[in-house]
């Protein structure tokens, strides 16, 4: 194993993991679209593709435990390393939201849509930004841009908050839709979990950069 | 480095691990003994070790970097230091479960308490006893006790489940109290959460022991 043949299989592990960025990422936005649209057969992609994110995740922690088996990584690789395994558990829990969101758009489509003055999409948009900006950060080593999707994850806590009190209101002043008041509650909390997986990734993005920012300065 | 040395190293990843595991237990524990009795005197102390275990986390992180940096671990050793890397980083979420329950009861604490039918205090206990026997599968590395928490996940789920139908009850039934069962509602989500953490960390020593019976089995 020379070094050239090492440097190859920590491009492969990147790559890999940015594939199963991808599928986590599009697993949210068909989630958010299904419950625009309370399509019960975007919700069933959702559900197929799964055990598909799932097995991506057990290659991606394989390739990362031959890759530290393989040679004595240097302090920066090591820590790419141990990034990559820490973004791909956050990864295949994005996929558990998405699901999640799904299985909650299954119920809600079997009740009337109540008008909740919620603004789920937007909440949605904002968050899928938030790991699509992780992910371009994790490939061009960008820690400005990990930091601006830490900055972010406020004002998704502050939509969830908003969208709590709207939830309350609305079960406290109407008298129907109290189902789908609650359902969409539940959205926005799987939304904020999907908020703050992509601040998990951000952070070990900045771990690995920071890292190899220190070693580059002498500092390890 | 000798390979004794190497070990001892190994030994005290384990403790520091475990202790910080003690702390996130002590974190849920307290946050569900403040929903019991709505004393937000205990909500402050979840909310002050939040930052203790913060820095615990990247105390484990920095050790095992440094283990995997020190020489070319076998495989066991390697599969050990990677679950360590993972369930620190469940450990640290549980964490943050508890400061989300401790907050909640802050909320609730200004409220008047309805009498929502539900066993929050019986969901806690489930899910604080898969945290303990999750450490204790590590402590041990005994993969049949991970399973057993494996198993015990559907359970919370289910209970949460109810909580969800009879907070629907009460706020389609009860004209007060809706926050109260909102806010109740969310702790069971929170308590859902702590489960999903616990079950990951058995998950992550499953990993680790089945790794190492492989490899006693000569096939890796």
């Amino acid at each position: 194993m020379t070094r050239t043949r090492f440097h190859q299989g920590l491009d492969d592990l990147k790559q890999k993991l940015l594939a199963m960025g991808g599928m986590a990422e599009q697993a949210v936005e068909r989630a958010a679209q299904a419950f625009q649209s309370r399509d019960v057969t975007i919700c069933e992609l959702v559900l197929r593709d799964e055990a598909h994110i799932n097995s991506m995740e057990r290659e991606v922690d394989e390739n990362a435990l031959d890759l530290l088996a393989m040679q004595q990584p240097m302090a920066v690789d090591l820590r790419f390393i141990v990034a990559c395994i820490k973004i791909n558990a956050d990864l295949e829990r994005v996929g558990d939201q998405a699901v999640n969101i799904a299985e909650r758009v299954i119920d809600m489509a079997s009740y009337p849509k109540s008008e909740l003055n919620v603004d789920v999409p937007r909440m949605a948009s904002l968050t899928i930004a938030m790991v699509r900006d992780a992910l371009n950060a994790f490939l061009t080593g960008d820690a400005d841009l990990a930091r601006s999707v830490l900055e972010r994850d406020d004002l998704v806590d502050d939509m969830n908050r908003e969208i709590f009190k709207a939830a309350e209101f609305a079960m406290t002043h109407e008298t129907e839709g109290h189902r789908d008041a609650l359902d969409t509650l539940i959205v926005a909390r799987n939304l904020e979990r999907v908020a703050d997986h992509a601040t998990n990734i951000a952070e070990d993005v900045i771990f690995w950069v920071r890292g190899a920012d220190v070693r580059h300065h002498a500092q390890l």
